[in-house]
Order: structure tokens, then sequence, then C-alpha cells
């Protein structure tokens, strides 16, 4: 669906799609550090579509379990029990990709 | 004004203060990486006092102003335009903090 | 899932967790207005899944649906005509609850 | 300010105001609980007006401290860290409001 | 569905309905400007049903994919990358409007 | 202070601002439109620096104030009664601009 939505023509919307991307490659940050910050940055706002490709980004770059709870409640505790069910359906997605690592 | 609102003796309220203190001491993640996540879901919920605070975290963490800006375009990119005001006034905010400790 | 949430040993959620559930007992408000409280924080803030948890409490608790629909009107005069798609998920629920118990 | 809103001749604005102030008259549920449902729908929604509005309303209906700091928790168990600047900016005016009755 | 929320009785909310239905009327804006503003309203709020409904009104009123796609691109850099799958949302339903109509 | 942020010297940040600035240039859409859909997403997302700026920008391609208060009402329809205090301020700066072009 992104190359459909490309395919329109339209410059700038194309021009954030890069800039999106180049905002999580490592500089002064570490990858990690900016796959996190995605990360609760999409719980507080409650996007799961977010959620869900920050935490595969954060997985691939072997942040632990620990890692990613401590991150959740940080979702949590400043998004409060309206981040709840964002963080349910995040802890779901992540036993699903831990298990297909298994595999 | 917090401890006017603990003196109100509501028992939630004093536990919440406690839980968001906790919430941000060094465990699987470092200081530094739990005030940036406050940070950054401060910016994208535009929260000016909620800003400022995990901004002078970030300081006194010695968070360099590269990473500092790499995390407010984080905040920019996910949150978007309407983020801007509040992006300024943190850059305003740092060179307080910066023009005070040269003191 | 609220069980797979707590098993990850994180004690901050935990806490949450027990802190939320706290927070609707009775005390100086009845719990039927607390419930109606998180209805209508859950509306304007448009969570569809609790919205449909505290309507069930509120159902549980006898509020009448006169009374659900002056607070649905409520989310809807304070959060606008795009609380329409949860107010209409409610009634939905609302119906199904009415008619899982005449059953 | 809200005359000079009146005045602008817009036909729909005006009856969005009616329709905002008949909502929060008596019916099937009281003036308090409408005006705790007003009040915790405005700090979920981090609007500082609206909550020194309905925290007016709700001290003339003589609603105690007790009851206004449980309706000021659930606003923050359900809307978070966020919210504690505006339920500081709450607590504030509610100290003021009582300063003024006192003389 | 709406018919059931106005079946209730309550008249605020069928106020609010009839109220809503009348924004949209031209008037000193043409209805092509106004429905552009709710579809990009709803974007930024991120509602996908509010979304869908106003696209459907911008397509009878023949506006073309290029003005929706640089309204959705308005959308984008004001409300950020959380809008994306909201905007991809959009895409798809503008692709099956076309194939219905070619039909 | 918007060129205090560009000398931060990240790449992200100028690319952004650039990207916001082409946006509201005229294309398939004219900039009159582009101005007020800049002005109602500020709305009912309530960023009053925003609303000033794509006010001020509205007056200068000579919208009248019919037009405005019709975008007005539908930030307010859209976004609920927690608008008015922003669209308050709206009114306000209209009326400011306007005693400014007499003189």
């Amino acid at each position: 669906m992104n190359e459909r939505v490309l395919e329109s023509g339209n410059l700038e919307i194309k021009r954030f799609f890069a800039l999106d991307k180049n905002t999580y490659k490592p500089g002064a940050l570490t990858a990690e550090t900016k796959e996190l910050l995605g990360l609760v940055a999409s719980l507080v706002l409650r996007c799961n579509d977010c959620i869900t490709y920050h935490l595969l980004r954060c997985v691939e770059l072997d942040l632990s379990d620990e890692q990613l709870f401590e991150a959740f409640n940080i979702g949590l505790v400043v998004g409060g029990s309206i981040v709840i069910p964002h963080m349910r359906q995040a802890v779901a997605r992540l036993d699903e990709i831990h298990s297909m690592k298994k595999r």
C-alpha cells in the first residue's frame, strides 16, 4: 500500500516517507534508542500499526523483553489506562514474533 | 504544588506519583534512555511542562544537544508540524539551561 | 491477555493495574458515578475497548439507558462528531448486553 | 468573548453553544454528575479553560473536595502523567475558589 | 445504526446530528471546500469511519485524486507519521470507490 | 526561534521545515483552500500558535470573516466543545488583525 501511495505522484508525500525513513538511522543516538522512541511515541498516540512496526524493528535489533516492557511501562504511565488495549496488543505481537523465530 | 496535591489525602493520586517517579529509575534501560522516552512522549502529546521536566533531567544526565535534537526530530516526524511550537519551546528552554550552567 | 502482561514481571505495570482497579471502588463518589466518569473519559479519548468495559460495569450497576444516553451526549458535545463512530459502537454493545440478559 | 463569537451571525455556532448549555441541565443524571463528567472529560483532553469552568460549577453545586479529588484521580489514571500539570492547575483554581468564598 | 441512536429519544444527540449535517451545506464556503475540511480534520484526528465518509462525499463532488492527495499531504504534515496508516486506508478506499464507479 | 532551531544542524528537522512550507503552495488546490485546511486541522488539534499562523495567512489571502467562521464551525463540530477556547482565541486574533489593518 505504501507503494500505491508513492505512485500517486505527490512529491511532498514522497519526501515525507523518505524523511520518516532517515529519522530512525543511527546518528548521535543508536538505532536501538531511536526505535524505542518511535515505539513509545506510537504507544502514547495509540497507533497499533505503528506500534507493531517499531516492535518488529526493536526485536530485530535484539532489544530484550525486559527492556521492551520498561518502554511499555513508560508509555502506560505517560499515556494512562487508555494505553492498556494497545499495550496488550503489543504484548500479543511480541509473543507472535518470538514464536515465529523459534520455528 | 505537587505537595499541595499530595496533601489532599487521596491515596491513589499519591500512588500514581510514586509510580511515576519509579518509572524513570535505571533498570534494563538506562536512565538516559528512559528520560529520552519521557521527552519524546511529552513532545508528541504536546505538554510543555512535561517537556521542560524531562529536558532538565536529560541535561543533568549529560545527553548532548546533538542527541536531544535527534530526539526532537523523532517527536516532530511522528507528531507532525503541530509539534513545532513545543519543539521551539524546548529549544528555548535548552538554551536557558545552558546559559544558567555557564554562570 | 492481562494475565500475560502481569506475568512479564514488570513491577510498575503490575502496580498500575492495581491502581486502575482501586480507582473505580466506591468512596466519596459512588461506583455508579465513577463508572460513568470512566465511560465518558473513554468516549472522548475514543477507545472502544475501554468504552465496552465501562459500559458493562454501568449496566451491572443498573444505570438506565436514559442515563447512559445522557452520558453519551456529554461525550459527544465535549469531543465532537469524531466521537460518533464510538458512540454508535457503544449503542450496539448496549443492545447486545440487553439481548443477552433477556435470554 | 462568547458574545463576540455569537455576534458573528454564524447560525451553527450559535446552535452549538445552545446545545452545549442544555447538555449540563439535570435530567436522568443530576447536574452534579453531569458537571463531574464535563470536568473529567476536560481533564483527559487537557483543556485548562474547560477544567476551570466545570470546577466552578462543581463547587457551586456543593461537591466536596474529597469528591473532586476522586474525579481528578480518574482523570489522572485514564489520561496518565500528561494530565498532572492540568490537575495541578485544577487544584490551584480550587484553592482560589475556596479562599474567595471565605472573604 | 444512526437511526438506532436517534430512536433513543435523547434530544441533544438528535440536535447534534442535525447540526453536523447542516455544517457541510454550501454557504460562504463551497460544499467541496467544506468536505475537504472535514476530510483533513478526520485525518489528523485519525478516525477511519469519518475519513471514509468525507472521502465518499469528495468523490461525489468530483474532486480529483490530485486534489485529494494534496489534502492527504496536509493531514500528513500537520499530524505526522502517525497519520500514515489512516492515509493508506484512505487511498485503499479511494481505489475501491473508483473501481465501483467503473462497473 | 525557527532560525535557532535550523541552526542546530539537524538535517531532518531542516527538511521537515522545508516540506511544511511547500505543503501550502498552490497546486491542484488553491492557496486559500490549503490555508483553510491548515487552520481547521490546527483548530481540532487545539494548537493556538498554529491557528494564529494560518489565520494570518487566510486574511492575507482575502478570505472573508463569513468564510472563516464557517471554517471555525467545522472545527467546532468535528472537535467538540473542547475547541471553544481555541475558537475564542482565533476570533480575538482575527479582531486584532482587522484593527491593525485599519490603522
